[in-house]
């Protein structure tokens, strides 16, 4: 059975926390440190994410490295996908930081993905271990990364529009009172584009789980709106 | 850095292909091969799973790896979920198997889970390879399986049923003109649950892509029920 024999690969976990600041939707990246003769012009932006230690779980390896990288803990991280290309880390612009960091910088590594997304304000990434720098960048500002890390922000992108849709993600980044047009603007901004307002209002009014309150807004200059609060499927049973 | 240096692990696909009849919902399995002397009172059932090969990336291994254990191919496969417990291929029911088939039985084997959801009728698995047979089996008796294989069932289950909702891939297994009654009876089987016939008419009617048409079933001896088709929201705008 020899053709099914394959040398060992390397697994890491890769996060892809995304931040929303009310205004703008964000993305946790690193930069990558400098070790003792590093080329300096080969530094990387890259997502916190680093190998699974051996007997640790995919999903405590996920939030050990995040918060080794950028201090952040706490936060729910939810696995989307696998990364597997065999080439996904053997590209040039990678090398010099494989062979300064790995023991074996040739193997094949295979990545899980991990993405949250969290009231920005809530979490200050500070860096540290091979970090040298973790800041909130704004996903329509993403440089080039390290590997293949463009793809899984894409990939996360993705699952973070059919999570919006299919698991009300995003209603734990509002308050607990709520106008439509807030709940309106997160959606155009995960979304990156404009909604109809009449379209958009009627298909939240399908929707039983956000219920209409007997109360507006207070303290706004202009007409006051309407206010919405949320509840779980679970809730409503 | 020598903390971070892992071993190599082991990575392998698993593939959870679902089949509707119509009538039941059921799951491809495997019965592991006898090699020389394996005891048979030692023989699993398994998913239909096998090690990635070098140079090959996740998808294709899937697509491979379930061809040479079923015949079944030009299936579509969707990664859902990738199990890494550490000790997740060390039980002692397994250890006999993996020490016949595996140049490595001690390492540590991290999985890909793969689903699918087909029309039954189009698919006859036959066994090959270290399969012995390969069939449909209801997922109501699911026996006791290889390795962790039980949990990626499960996962496979609730993965299907959270896409039943928000990917409405259902649709795919009635007739291009089907009735309410159809579709009651298809979420029914999937979500293991009676629903009730007034609540889920009022879901269904608020979902656009189910359109009514002016046509009624034919050939039937009981009343004949309106028909209607599903479009995809892409062919909507």
């Amino acid at each position: 059975m020899n053709k099914y024999a394959v040398n060992g690969v390397d697994i890491s976990v890769d996060c892809v926390v995304f931040g929303f600041d009310g205004e703008s939707l964000k993305l946790l990246l690193i930069e990558q440190s400098p070790a003792e003769n590093f080329p300096k012009e080969k530094l990387q932006f890259a997502l916190p994410g680093d190998l699974v230690q051996e007997e640790e779980g995919l999903d405590d390896s996920a939030a050990r490295v995040l918060k080794e990288l950028t201090s952040l803990e706490g936060i729910y991280l939810k696995q989307f996908h696998t990364f597997g290309d065999p080439n996904r880390v053997k590209g040039l612009k990678d090398q010099d930081w494989l062979r300064t960091f790995r023991a074996n910088p040739d193997q094949r590594v295979i990545t899980v993905g991990y993405y949250s997304l969290v009231r920005m304000e809530d979490y200050q990434p500070e860096a540290s271990s091979f970090a040298r720098n973790a800041s909130w960048i704004d996903v329509n500002d993403v440089p080039s990364l390290a590997f293949d890390h463009n793809d899984i922000v894409d990939e996360g992108i993705k699952t973070l529009r059919e999570e919006l849709d299919s698991k009300y993600i995003g209603f734990e980044l509002l308050p607990d009172k709520f106008t439509l047009g807030q709940l309106q603007l997160l959606y155009e901004i995960i979304l990156d584009k404009k909604l109809d307002k009449r379209n958009f209002r009627k298909n939240i009014k399908k929707m039983d789980q956000v219920i209409p309150l007997d109360e507006k807004q207070q303290g706004v200059l202009h007409k006051p709106a309407q206010l919405f609060r949320f509840e779980r499927d679970e809730e409503l049973k």
